[in-house]
């Protein structure tokens, strides 16, 4: 598969709600997400699908989600960015949230080896 | 300047329609612009401040811009992310249409190193 068919195939699979699913098919076993920031102490980056898998995990059990708008992709070469605007109640707080970020993901051999997520909006 | 002091004054003064002005005021001497794609035998990337200035001089003599709509940005270390939504007509076939890309800019020493842009939309 081409960057341009992986990008537009996990594109589908966010917009749809399936975000795990996603993960699964095109995470490399060897994949490195990075935060825009981390506590005190801690590392912004998860390296492995192990890892990863167990960030989801973490974020799915402490957030409450309203709604995903999924934007994208936007690609170049062998890069593309998506956009995710959640609206989110976090469990522990209670508190509702807008929150948006862009995702820049790096393909090598057909799989996502790089996600790394841009805070904003 | 932080990364997110010069994010913020760059997409400011995009936002404004200050175009040249924020790549004046941030372009590095040494920046390099990616293009998604380039002609045959041509390269996608731009080498440099006065190649850069004119690619932006080729554009706007190319383009009828009739409106930009600009969002971000969205920051992860020494990264950000802009959207760009354009509504042009290209002056040579006088066809108008909607045009929407990310850039995503790497800061190095208070200066913009890297511009990269994404295609989609």
């Amino acid at each position: 598969m081409t960057v341009q068919e992986i990008a537009a195939d996990f594109a589908a699979l966010c917009k749809a709600g399936n975000f795990a699913e996603a993960g699964e098919k095109y995470w490399s076993a060897d994949i490195v997400s990075v935060e825009p920031g981390a506590p005190p102490g801690g590392d912004s980056a998860s390296h492995g699908i192990d890892a990863v898998r167990a960030k989801g995990v973490w974020w799915y059990d402490n957030h409450e989600v309203h709604g995903i708008d999924v934007q994208g992709p936007y690609i170049n070469g062998d890069q593309f960015i998506m956009r995710f605007k959640m609206d989110v109640t976090m469990k522990a707080s209670g508190t509702r949230m807008q929150m948006e970020e862009d995702a820049l993901y790096t393909v090598e051999d057909g799989k996502i080896v790089e996600e790394r997520f841009f805070f904003g909006g």
